[in-house]
């Protein structure tokens, strides 16, 4: 089953399998669907070893029609291995599961092309509704188009034309976290994140210290990683006048700068404040607890899922607000944390 | 489509599309597979807005005949909000690129029944080869066994009768860890980990500690979780004799008692050394930066992949060896790590 012959076998039917075993097709059909009518153990085991045998594999449309189908949303994500999508991966999967759908998660790690699909694969699958995080182009909108699967868009700064978009305060976050250090005192407020035009947490950290009347402090540019965010830190410390507060695009990011500021012997948040952001697991657990901008993946995904269970406007777009988690990296005492 | 409505309206057809769009049947077939014959945008868009219209799906099996379906194996793992089965899915997505496949990944958080529906749906998404991690049970070998789709087990510390099972060797990899602690000259070695008479792991913390003449170290019952880990550190905090070193049975455990032994004003490895388990990026970036014994989530990855790919002695059982990563945590010099 995992060749690639032009001229692919005949498939098993449940005839086949039935003669294989020496039953009747309906007990075939018993075993396979675990009922209506009970299948004795030695009469089971025979029609599963014909359905080894044979390679058998009953028609998934077939399967649909008499037994029912688990229900499934597909949902498209970056790279699971950024805490954050893994996160709202998982958000999605309670959510879906409290209405009933399973989900399959396809991860991608690669062009629009790609994404477009992965796309056309789960279309393929019947899946009953799909999720898409993934930056909007033209290869994604035309393969949702292509496919008339319902579909909501996940992680979105902006409405999209024709497809229910979601997606959190980035920038509203930015301005809390920023606001949050200047009320700490600090006036000199560096940044770490990916650079960009369209980067919301940039210009919310940007606008933050306009608003009081500040400089930007030193911008230090990182991937969306730990390593990013190390080496950042360390370009931070080699600035001629060190910011007194960091804010962090992630909170892998803030984690390698927390690294940096370690081997360097600066303390934090005495010597340098850092705020993350995105409120992952791993922020509570490191060295100090790390303050951070919470995303809202709890109710994009409560969201997501109810938009495709039932029908709304088609432009829809909706931002979720960011909560500020106060620990200790930011420089209030502990206890004043939630946790 | 997400509706649960008994009866439901009958499907658009290709010719229903072709109507609503004034287009030949055949031009919705090149619309929809992208060619062969290319169609002028704007006719396109025209069946694009039929298609979601009409709610059309092409139909999944004459696709598949037509253009042929994206090859894909399905993997069961649990919640991948451990870094753990995290790391494990992605290796394994790479591995199966590598050789054409993309990959559906389903998360379980729930009883072996759940686990054996989630197989289930999987073979009626007609995946190529499936994946799973999971404790092997009654109702998950039954539902492997009647799927009739290719499978290997992931992440066994025993064979399994009939159906390939990869894993890695927990036992070897406690027993390094537990070693090197003594090689610092610790004698009282505590454990922190989800006890119970198969845990592969501390039954190689408590032989590597007999082959030295060592009694065994106090011991912490931890869930797999930063909180749980937490939790044992606070407890080992408390034994009238603390320990010198505490090995745990995963990173987020390690980082847990990390956080305890900050708290408790304990430094880390002079106080109480630290060795945690898997390797997740995570523990690279705690502070100190943890020594782990990681994974062979590659080596376990690719031999999966191989086994699905071509046909193997089916009751095959490998277990692939683990890696001790010398970072701070167990009292080595910086720059004797291996990043």
């Amino acid at each position: 089953m995992a060749t690639d012959d032009a001229t692919p076998p005949r498939r098993a039917t449940r005839a086949d399998v039935a003669r294989y075993a020496g039953v009747s097709p309906a007990v075939v059909s018993y075993t396979v669907n675990a009922g209506p009518r009970a299948v004795a153990p030695a009469t089971r085991a025979r029609v599963q070893e014909a359905i080894r045998a044979l390679g058998y594999r009953p028609n998934a449309a077939a399967r649909t029609l008499k037994v029912g189908l688990t229900k499934m949303f597909g949902i498209i994500v970056p790279d699971s291995s950024n805490p954050f999508f893994a996160l709202l991966a998982h958000a999605i999967e309670d959510a879906a599961a409290t209405k009933g759908y399973a989900l399959i998660v396809v991860n991608f790690d690669g062009p629009p092309e790609a994404v477009a699909n992965s796309i056309r694969s789960l279309a393929l699958r019947q899946v009953d509704g799909m999720l898409v995080a993934a930056e909007v182009s033209m290869p994604i909108l035309g393969a949702i188009a292509e496919t008339g699967i319902r579909t909501v868009l996940l992680n979105q700064t902006v409405a999209v034309q024709g497809i229910p978009a979601i997606g959190p305060d980035l920038y509203g976050g930015a301005q809390e976290a920023v606001r949050h250090l200047i009320w700490h005192g600090h006036t000199r407020i560096g940044y770490v994140g990916e650079l960009g035009p369209g980067d919301q947490r940039q210009r919310g950290w940007r606008d933050a210290l306009a608003a009081a009347n500040l400089e930007p402090g030193p911008v230090a540019a990182a991937r969306y990683t730990r390593e990013g965010g190390y080496a950042a830190g360390q370009r931070l410390m080699r600035e001629p006048i060190r910011p007194t507060a960091v804010f962090a695009s992630s909170d892998m990011q803030a984690v390698g700068v927390l690294r940096a500021l370690h081997e360097a012997g600066v303390g934090v948040p005495e010597g340098i404040a850092v705020i993350g952001y995105d409120g992952s697991p791993e922020s509570e657990y490191s060295w100090p607890a790390l303050t951070t901008v919470q995303q809202p993946v709890v109710d994009m995904a409560r969201e997501a899922v109810e938009r495709l269970v039932a029908p709304v406007e088609s432009s829809s777009f909706t931002l979720h607000g960011t909560t500020l988690i106060v620990r200790q990296s930011c420089g209030c005492p502990m206890g004043s944390a939630d946790d």
